[in-house]
């Protein structure tokens, strides 16, 4: 089986870092670069294509709200047109940096606030995914299952790649239980290994209720942002190849 | 005769504008696009690209150097890589802004201190040259002639337009003269006509010190930051179809 | 009669400009410098100190939010920590650069969104009032009447100096009528002198609903941002004087 | 003897950090705090005042140039007023936010770039000194012996302490040996204790050639943005005290 291990990378700015970009970077399969917007720079995004490409890793566009400040988890207002041209203008200018060093973007992840911002407003979903086919329509794009996101890309012709969280707690409706609760993030390298086993092996999540529910997902979301992250996601793809599976990027996942 | 007027656009930034760029852009026919990095901001490029389309107007990037408190006429100390990458980000983000309105990037002009700083250091100019080239080998690269930046767009394969301006002094050695001396910049309409008819009619411009020296160009460059630049422009304009010369965007001069 | 009339001022960045800031600092008496973070910038803000003491104009602050890109008009999610500290650091740096010329501050008046957001917030406004008669307790505080920036600010025993807008309309409840809604703004010269006649002799506004309403203000604010705003200005200045008012800064209308 | 023992904090922004300021602030006796332009915002600024008031440290301005791309590290063209301002600019900001905690200012220390090109320059060096001395005659200046700083600083009335690096090699000319150079580090614990001793108990420093050379300082800086700055700050405040030293802030020192 085939799954794709991703994580948002280079979401440091000039010389701060959030994460190993370097290590990660052997880890995972895809790589959601960010683009200048909420974190990143043009050196930085230059130079994660550049381990991206070293490790086989596919290059995703990371767009965010133009708000360094908050690191893009605030929502800005901001109409429909200034949304899209933000998204346009992040997806070019990584696209730009890559084909510079001839590789490809194989996708597009929506940070944090931009992310949520979309997923409430199926007109904006809509005019954002046309345009992304309108300049690549190749690009795969990276959604949680059933989210508007997911439904817009569909619906104007994208593949989407739906995306699992190992280390993250679910309700009963398939929704992340919020940061700030308990138990809402697994720690323990035994629980997350038997999440993705379980979710490899019968397609489930256990809930934080005790339920057991379907998930629809071909790839797994490591955070990069908090300590630890590095042994999160080289236990999760441990995990998926003692499982049998294939950590491979987006683009083999899909096609 | 076909001749490019071409002026720099969208060099506001949020409630901000240097210049009536609606009613500029139905005067110039090739708009060299500001790309969020000295100004511009992504609905502002998406505007001009807009405008650009509706008028017929080749659209061009115009990236600078990441320094809006300076308006990019500030020398920033920065290495070939983040140079690099900073005329790659700017391309690339108005490339997809422009293709999601079905626009292709005619051409690019580099801004004050980034032209500057790349026509000055050789090994630089060819290194951004070739990656121009690597992601769209049909920009045609604007320039004053016997620049390091047009023998370095020629070197590798680019096409290169050379500019004309026909409100500024220029000295014996083909230089622009400083705007800080006395009659550098020439304002009255009368002279500015003269001189277009001058250099469309026999390719030389009168120095600042009475002689008459070859001046080879295509494409006459109206600035747009000065009070004053729409009526430059339209007087611009005016006299070249008076030679008998017609305004034609950059692409089908080079052509 | 003693009466204020401000403006905020020193709302460009760098080489952007929204109004001419020399001319119309000879006509207010008050001058609310915007402190960088949704406009200004320390040079700026250092230039507009000097003009103001050479008119003999009181110099205030005008913090907002930090957003250049929405000129400070947009709701940025803050909490109130993030608030107090933006207010305080804006107002700090602004009291150094005017300390610098010998200059004291006479008055704070808070930008857009920030003055919105803190005005609907009571607790807030009591937070940032003492924080602010913590660092300057001479400071007079800026707000339309019956504003919880008002309360605030006298609960904790800061002078305030109430607004009355010449050129906006009012509804019955003392409100200003949004500028989308048709005949919000007054634009003839001779309704603004009748509204500043009516406003200074009688105390009063009539609605847009036609019915006659107090206004509690000893200060006239003019608008800087849009065209025509140095002739409004004028307009009221010479109202008010031709009312036998005099136009004098807001310490000598609190004192 | 009493000696203080400074380090630069706050150099973060938003969810950036450089260093564990929190225990940092346990170990000196002086934090220089970076003011929201080479890095720092209004929050953290908070947070560092409060940290240091709960430690007994001096709060003091670390002033860079508005350049957080590069960290304050590059030599961004500005004029002297520009510089004049952007100091008094970062100055009354953190002030601010200090007095509304009740805590008042101790020194000023500049940041990199900022620092050496004052250092360059007499005049601009006695222009800030002056302005400096204007806002807060009582703040002491932070800097390397024998600089301009020092030099203007004096010559206007301010307090000066003189900094001492003891993990940094020093020439015979008594400059610092750039970082790129090899063995300008000295990383070695018992390196650094013996450094510190020897500076203390003989008032001199071993160059790199091997000469011994007088430093003339009462205050050791300590770097917060290198891993094992914290490391390397407590074996410097424990070698002081084993020699007898007593670690106070600044204006102990220069009382």
């Amino acid at each position: 089986m085939k799954i794709d291990v991703n994580s948002d990378m280079g979401e440091g700015f000039g010389v701060y870092k959030v994460c190993d970009d370097e290590k990660l970077m052997e880890v995972v399969s895809s790589a959601n670069i960010a683009c200048g917007f909420h974190a990143g720079d043009p050196e930085m995004m230059a130079r994660m294509v550049r381990l991206a490409k070293r490790n086989g890793v596919g290059v995703g566009a990371h767009p965010g709200l133009a708000d360094r400040l908050g690191f893009g988890r605030r929502e800005i207002p901001v109409d429909a047109e200034e949304m899209e041209q933000q998204v346009l203008y992040q997806l070019g200018a990584l696209s730009a940096i890559a084909r510079a060093q001839e590789v490809a973007l194989s996708h597009i992840s929506f940070h944090a606030a931009m992310g949520n911002m979309i997923n409430r407003d199926a007109a904006l979903a809509e005019r954002i995914m046309k345009k992304i086919r309108a300049v690549d329509p190749d690009l795969i794009v990276f959604s949680m299952p059933d989210m508007l996101i997911e439904k817009a890309a569909l619906d104007c012709g994208l593949k989407v790649l739906n995306l699992f969280l190992a280390d993250r707690a679910y309700d009963v409706k398939g929704q992340l239980v919020p940061r700030k609760l308990p138990n809402s993030v697994i720690k323990e390298e035994g629980k997350v290994r038997a999440r993705v086993r379980q979710f490899l092996e019968k397609g489930t999540v256990t809930t934080i209720e005790g339920e057991t529910i379907p998930v629809r997902a071909r790839s797994i979301l490591v955070h990069s942002d908090t300590p630890g992250s590095l042994e999160l996601a080289r236990t999760v793809r441990s995990e998926v190849e003692a499982c049998g599976g294939s950590v491979v990027p987006a683009r083999e996942v899909v096609a």
